[in-house]
């Protein structure tokens, strides 16, 4: 059995933002040498996620907007008697995920055909990262 | 190490349907002689998931009604303007989830009492499939 | 490769309950002796869940009200006609997930300075489990 593990760090200029990273794992999984396994990946905050799902502008402006109607930032949260004023990115990691686990095929990830991964910032303009560990022979 | 992968294909005679898949994940576990390990099943598609829940089908009627007031169909989504219709399909995938991971303890899936496998399909009436991959020893 | 096996037991005093289970997930890693690879928890009921967010208590009422906005106790659903009255409590499990997958890194849940793992129980008052399932080397 071989582990390999990577970390990617992000720093978006907005608070939210949604970036494709399906070339990113898949040059991880090229350099972990693995054939048959599982790749996670995983945001290592929790004011952010990662999801998979279509690369298209719409849809992922309708993602952001639909996620905002559901945990809406503007909110007088309690975590915000922290000093805190993210209670809303809280809520829309837990909504989406902070992870998702890929399976390898034959040195690839073994998606359909749409498929991609996001890391999906939702508290940004900081570094945050995103762990990618990939498990198998 | 071992690793098992199979490929499910759907075909659904209406555009929403939940479908238990329990079976065919113990059938896949028998097949890859497994005896400690993860079943990873996993929607290859962006307008469908997968979930564990209760084989009831009040529950079932309950799940599909609360799925489309949370990301509803037959609204203007900008993903739309792509000449696709099911942008409620990807944001109802995206509460579901895609893909569950399931332990596998002395070759069984190891569940609780109630938990079953569901495929469901958000935009059917076409060939879907769902990947189950078990690795382990 | 190895893989380890435990069951939490939790037994809660109220309906909904936010149980933080960070150092068991820890102290089954150290029994289990791995350096390198997955560990998943997950409930094993179709009525509680397990999610990585923040240790604060402000957020913890935040998630809870929330959970009950978007899956609120109740309403009349169809589940209910079966004597059961926890439809609630499987859609907030549909909503939160019902496991994570976290990465073994040295020996370490290779976590973000933030990310605890809770478990979330939304039908207590009786004896419910979680599967601590730690797989690689």
């Amino acid at each position: 059995m071989k582990a390999h593990t990577e970390y990617l760090t992000f720093h978006t200029r907005t608070r939210r933002q949604y970036i494709n990273i399906t070339d990113r794992v898949e040059a991880a999984l090229r350099k972990a040498g693995i054939q048959e396994g599982l790749a996670v990946v995983s945001a290592m905050h929790i004011t952010a996620g990662v999801y998979v799902n279509d690369a298209e502008d719409g849809l992922i402006a309708d993602i952001d907007k639909w996620l905002d109607q559901l945990a809406p930032q503007g909110v007088d949260y309690r975590h915000h008697r922290t000093g805190e004023d993210n209670g809303d990115a809280h809520l829309k990691n837990l909504l989406i995920g902070h992870e998702v686990i890929i399976p390898v095929t034959k040195g690839r990830l073994d998606f359909g055909p749409w498929q991609q991964v996001y890391y999906a910032e939702f508290d940004g303009c900081r570094d945050k990262r995103v762990i990618i560990k990939i498990m198998g022979e």
